[in-house]
């Protein structure tokens, strides 16, 4: 490693919790220096968030775009080389835009855009501009869901014939039920949150892992959605039914309203020759079925793993690690990527994975809208 | 307690395995003494079981009929006062019937019958003669799965929002890959499986979880089964979305090429005031959720538990019981109900249970022969 | 078989529940009837028991020596073969001591008896007496307790370097605390319970686990027990330092001061070549863990286990079987060893390892009470 | 927060695992600034190391000495505050004095010294010179650790009546039974990793969790250990009974040679209110078991968790945080005690924790060589 690379960071100022996340992913493999950013539209608030964590002000902007602006000026070993961007749902387009066309990299929080056809542009814009770009579907960068991807690859399930991905939180329970509430959450506001809230927060992500962990694509789904109260716009729990072109099928479940769960993220892959489990709550320990040897529970950090789990992994076997690290392998491997280093393609999604993201959200709400219909996943 | 009631066993000789299970089940609690019995149709075998598993002969048929006809011509009080019907599928309907007519108590095993048309015949037979009937969805016997029921009753959860039952098995998946395995598996023949194999053997196990521990009718399905190939004409596999007639919504998930899953039943439901989480293959621990409390984690034996549950539990916690135990506390209901004696409506599954087991299967299939359609599920 | 084998009951009636266990385990595998009995010391619960539990009350004997008295009177073959002893710990050596003088089998519980002396007395009366002797220490019956075993004995652990055993059980606590509770529990009072409770009650099946699944003898033992309090003349929590006579080592720990703990049995072997970890509440699931491979979870059923464990499986993978089954194990190996067939030395303990654990009980506390000193574990 | 803390680094260059649980940690909350190092002992691969890992070489110094010499030379507003000590054992205790003496805080790796003495020593250094000192008994910082320990603190388990703590490793099994591997191994060397290996390493962990978790001090114990070859000079395996001067008991085990376990410290502390059961790989879920109601399974950053506990999580229930986020408390504790901040005595652990974990190691391996006799723990 020559140098740190020079990260811009867009948002995830005061208390937001992505932004911790992004900003202590960035320093753990000690990949990159936060050089500018705009981590709030109130100047006040920018300027004593930087002080507050110990960055240099000098490069604290007062908006997007004098950082680009301003960033531009400076000689090109000096500037900004990959932002991330933190801000609200509708800004990641516009920004992630502006950015790649001036020649930056971009770290781009989910959902990448607010609707398919934004994503495709930014898929086009990409193509245009030669730039590294990645979507952080953050529970990709988990040793384990990327030990299921390589087994996968691998051949260890043989042919995928079923899958099911389940998504449930509860948070929304104690808002929904109260029409005040309900009414007054971002998340529930279209104009705020685009036009799916459980799909497209949480959803998306079960999609997401079912894709990346065997390498196929969803080719159809068929949506029902609930939405709890005729006042409220916004799905809050479905199910989307899933083929592929193959004769494989599944399922995709995702709820804000199962009242108790956290963050139960799930994924069960079987194929002829064996199936996957994983719980992102539990996300060091990976169980591989098959029909007649012992379930075999495989756990980060063994030599028994693919490279791309071993690579995610820094500590031996038996050291817990989470989400930050997870996050941390996904910097990685931008990192490497900006640098021109080999990598591997799990080890970070890309622009395609939000297109197609964006598409599955898009056809759940069509879907359910239609009455329960199949559609077509777009990219 | 009198005297042991007098049961009779129809099928489950030889290797049967079910044939074990309600024998166990009928001895666990000291109510019943096997009688009489047509353990199989060979003459030579069902008398060698007999002596084999150490029951008088004398009562020993040679068929179905000669096993009505003979016990009839005994005294009332030494007559076979209940029967367990553990014959192929095709035959339970039948002789279910004929038992119900000529004054006999039935226990029958799960499906019920192999239409639903049956299904209501049974239903009506049932009611013109005052007999008690039970179907064994054995899982209901478990502790901590009335202790659902009864804490759903008790409004623990609050107004139900979402359910989500979940049988996968991988038993088909060393079978249906190979043309000649696939043709020759009697789970796989309609003539002697009726219309589905996944749905009609275990979906309707999960379909009849939710409805018992929720006290609540599923109102409508729209299901999408699995074939893997042409000539299989049989569902291997399968989700169904379902409705119920206030605003909860859930998914019922069902698969036998689930690689190397065994028996691996689950559901989950959610309220508004918290969520409840079961597994079968660990039958003993209740997850009891909450918005804001630690999860409980409930075991059977607990004076914390409801009398129907603690019912269902005969050493103190800590003792794991099993299925066994499980089919044996439905056999204590159906010999309370037998006695006159008072008992709970969740003690043993009814015809009610059946008829809508067999709309349920019946309707999963014409859902999905009709391109995934809503359908109504009847009783 | 040809019938079967007549059981005599001592002891278990009114709400015994090692009474329920014992008869559930006979029942199960339809090796029993039990022809014979004396419930209960008071005639009138001794008959009702019997009636209530649907037991012909023509041979409910009033004590235990008519019970011999009069079985002898009858011809052999309408005579009871076999007796469960369950009568209060006391008891347990002089009826033992006369069914086996007499003739009969005995199945005894544990404490087999209250001393080492009386151990090495049962045991030369049993050589003296050609008859089959079980002392029922359940917790080997588990299908995965007997796959331990024989894993070992197959070598798949290799030289065994340590071994770790617990049970830890909280029941106590309600009542330690209050001086006039502790002295009116009778487990609490030497006269009634021996010289021990934790060790004697607990400790001991640890102690027999560990000698069971490695084969090995434990040759020393260093005891710290716990009495809380002044008054409180029995152990309620220790700690045993064992020493085998290779260089292996090891560790048995005993509490019913646990607060919260059910039945909390683990144990943990481990050799050169592997380990295995087992609990009592998960009784299904045995975990093989290995220098460099993924920890693999033995299940029940499986066509990979030993015969020993698949003999002691009733239904397939994913069924689960509990502590009755384990016990039913136990009389199984029980009756073929009375029927003269062939069986696995592991099919129930003998009395052997009541001799072994009436020393270890008593070496723990003449361990203690010297101060913490090794002593040999004699047989 | 001002400005980030300056941060000096002795060790950790190289493949050093340690090296990258410590920077990380440092980065995780935003609180220092590593401006000053010596990674290695070796010029160019200190220089490298800095280099590869992006950091400024201006103040990277050929040794230690030369460190505090040059350091002192600056403004006390540039000069490092803080020196993190994590190099081999033996050097952790003339480093961190020396660092002290000359006004400098300290982070010191664990063994803190490698003897009593020493360590009494360092003690007494501290008490001389106003200075904030941690040694990293890293396991304190998660939060469900945080949480038993001011759950004790509160009452929740009413007076500790038993305490059992376990370090489970299994890494030497594949080095113990070969006598070259066991020789050359520096772990097994008496000169350079001190007078214990499995007690020094791993089993002063598991004493401190339980000191750290009740607030209690042992008092005595009695340990047995085991080499398993008589010419390994190191414990490699060993249990001690633990008594405090109350009447509460224990039991401390630990070893290197369970073959297969990765990293299993489990601590379990029982009152006479209640129980708490934790375990390292599972970080997040605390077990809080009473007499008589269901077991709640407690989760970091709910509202119903203590301050201690919620200081020491980042993200919402249900985002697994993990030991790199222990390891980033401490140092979060450290910085604010460098700030003058207020801070509670549980955020990281102190000189004093460092000096009864030496008396600890080296009165197991007294107690073992004297024939496992009691002896007291000094401090």
């Amino acid at each position: 490693m020559a140098r740190k690379i020079k990260l811009g960071i867009i948002g995830g100022g005061g208390d937001s919790l992505i932004g911790v996340l992004h900003r202590i992913a960035s320093f753990i493999n000690d990949n990159y220096e936060i050089v500018g950013a705009v981590f709030n539209p109130v100047w006040e608030e920018n300027i004593n968030f930087a002080k507050q964590i110990g960055i240099k002000t000098d490069r604290i902007y007062v908006d997007f775009d004098t950082l680009i602006e301003e960033e531009l000026k400076l000689p090109k070993e000096e500037r900004i080389q990959v932002c991330s961007v933190l801000t609200p749902n509708f800004l990641h387009f516009p920004m992630a835009k502006k950015l790649l066309k001036n020649g930056f990299h971009v770290i781009c929080e989910k959902p990448m855009t607010t609707t398919f056809s934004e994503a495709k542009i930014l898929q086009s814009v990409l193509e245009e501009n030669n730039a590294v770009f990645a979507v952080t579907h953050t529970y990709t960068g988990y040793p384990m869901v990327r030990q299921m991807r390589e087994m996968i690859k691998d051949g260890a399930l043989g042919k995928i014939q079923k899958v099911d991905a389940q998504y449930y939180q509860g948070w929304l329970n104690p808002v929904i039920h109260e029409k005040e509430k309900r009414a007054s959450t971002w998340r529930l506001n279209p104009e705020k949150a685009g036009i799916s809230c459980c799909f497209g927060d949480i959803g998306v992500h079960a999609f997401n892992m079912i894709e990346f962990t065997t390498g196929m694509q969803i080719d159809t789904i068929l949506a029902d959605l609930n939405y709890l109260y005729e006042d409220n716009k916004m799905d809050i729990d479905g199910t989307a039914l899933v083929r592929f072109n193959t004769n494989a099928k599944g399922v995709i479940r995702s709820s804000q309203v199962a009242t108790g769960e956290e963050n139960n993220l799930t994924i069960a892959i079987y194929g002829d020759k064996g199936g996957l489990r994983w719980e992102q709550e539990n996300p060091n320990f990976l169980y591989v079925l098959s029909d007649d040897k012992p379930v075999q529970v495989y756990k980060p950090g063994h030599a028994y793993n693919s490279e791309l789990s071993l690579d995610g992994t820094k500590l031996p076997p038996g050291h817990p690690e989470g989400i930050f690290d997870a996050m941390a392998n996904i910097y990685l491997g931008v990192a490497r990527a900006i640098r021109g280093e080999a990598y591997n393609s799990g080890e970070f999604p890309t622009v395609m994975d939000g297109v197609r993201g964006m598409s599955f959200i898009e056809k759940a709400v069509e879907s359910h809208q239609k009455g329960n219909v199949w559609l077509k996943i777009e990219d």
